[in-house]
């Protein structure tokens, strides 16, 4: 039986789905020191990671490209999403195209 | 990590999603005094401050037009929407184009 | 924060939505003393006061013009539509084309 | 606010639906004495009173025409349909075109 | 009010309906006498009486033809299908097209 | 009353619907002694035995073909399928094509 | 009756459905020896084993290509699935395109 190490490099998403990283939310004096936050948004936010190559064309020809890019960081639904584990610490999420609100700027 | 600010800028749709800001009904005199509302509608109004490019067209290419644009003052449902935080105290919402009831002049 | 008056002036329903008037059934005798009523319908009626621009066409584009037009008197569902608050006392829904059962002559 | 009498004199269906107006099933000899049925159908019948310009072609464009014509008997499913009350005595009531089971001659 | 016989002639099914007579399985020796049955199907059995036009075609022009015509020997589901009164003792069941099972030889 | 034998000869699916007959799985050493199944698969087995015309093509022209024939192994899930009586002692269902697993070699 | 052998050699899926092996996780030092993992990711992981030819063309003609291969790692559901016996010890799953999270590299 082969084995292969349990480390993701890459996550490559299926279809419309979006590979999103949450980021967390920091406010730091210009000293450094961390201070509460005090408007934390309710929804969750990420930034994309990895996009699909889109949902299938419903006329039955190739994919609906995605309207986000890596980088781009979005406004997530509360609830949902699929949790990848990744190296880092971060908290990564695969959503649907569908599910996410909004990009951010 | 990277470290972000948690205040949202600017929020960009996706698809058919609207972001609405409901706006505060107020019944003031001449000389500016507040009075008890009588005739609050049930539903939610607001004005629209956002709109996505619109629902992907069913016949598979490019998104439809969204029937309100920024600045019109809609009619919401009682019930759905997701909140949104933003820099002032308004409370936002994103609806998507087919949970919008009216717009209302 | 910008205020409102709450008072809606017209109302624009969206895609396939109709705007409906309840209209309160009355039996009056010739010398107008109100009589009781032996046959009010188990639906409600209504006339129409606003239309939307139509469903969007499946086909991809444009709209589906709708069956009613202002001023038709209409046969509703019991249940369903959503209530407006409007000027005057009367009751108004917003009810999608597809709900509405029937033009009334 | 206007006032309209409540009699409703002819019913145009809104797209798909059909009137129907249920007929009562007798027995009677020559003689006109009414004997007990023996074999009363446990489905509804119906004659069509009025019908609609038929559903949406989901092509986009115009109606579907429907396949009853006024004065088909119809044999009607035991539940649904919506009751809709006219000038006479009889029972009226308001089918969607799919749900009708059959006509009969 | 019109008062009209209850014995049904004919019956035409709408749309994609087949009427279906039930038939009885027996098991007679040459000389009459009736058998135990020993093979009884779980499923019930029926002969195709009459077959309405066809399910609307989803391109949205005409029918799409059915699949069995009368006099074929068909196999129905355990449950489903609306029975109908007619002129003889025999049970009648109208089912869609989609329900049958499969033609019998 | 026709009367009619219980036995049936040849079953043609409707549609989309699969004969399957379930085989069974035995281990018998080379003198013919039957021994302990080690490793039954837990989803059911089963041989094609025949196919119907096919789903209606979505397009609205014709059947799609079905991904199986005659004599062909595969693999079914665990529940679902209709079961029919056939003259031997085998065990008969009827599939729809999407719900079969896959082809075994 | 035909006896057939239980082992299953080939599984070819059917439409879009995809076969899975899902991999053990190890972690060894180059001696050999095995560590407790510590890092395993929530949601299961596999090697596409086999593939269907894609599930039906919405537009009626032919099938749409799947976007995974033999041998791609695949990040799946936590849930779902059917699992299917093969000679090896290994654990193997048929899953829908559809349900498959991403490709892993």
């Amino acid at each position: 039986m082969k084995t292969m190490s349990n480390v993701i490099k890459k996550v490559i998403p299926m279809l419309d789905r979006i590979l999103i990283k949450r980021f967390e939310v920091k406010t730091t004096t210009a000293g450094g020191i961390l201070l509460p936050e005090e408007s934390v948004p309710k929804e969750m936010q990420g930034v994309v990671v990895a996009v699909g190559p889109g949902a299938r064309n419903p006329a039955g020809a190739g994919h609906l490209a995605i309207g986000v890019k890596e980088g781009d960081r979005v406004l997530l639904p509360k609830y949902g999403g699929t949790k990848v584990d990744m190296d880092d610490k971060s908290e990564y999420l695969l959503f649907r195209e569908g599910d996410i609100l909004a990009k951010l700027e």
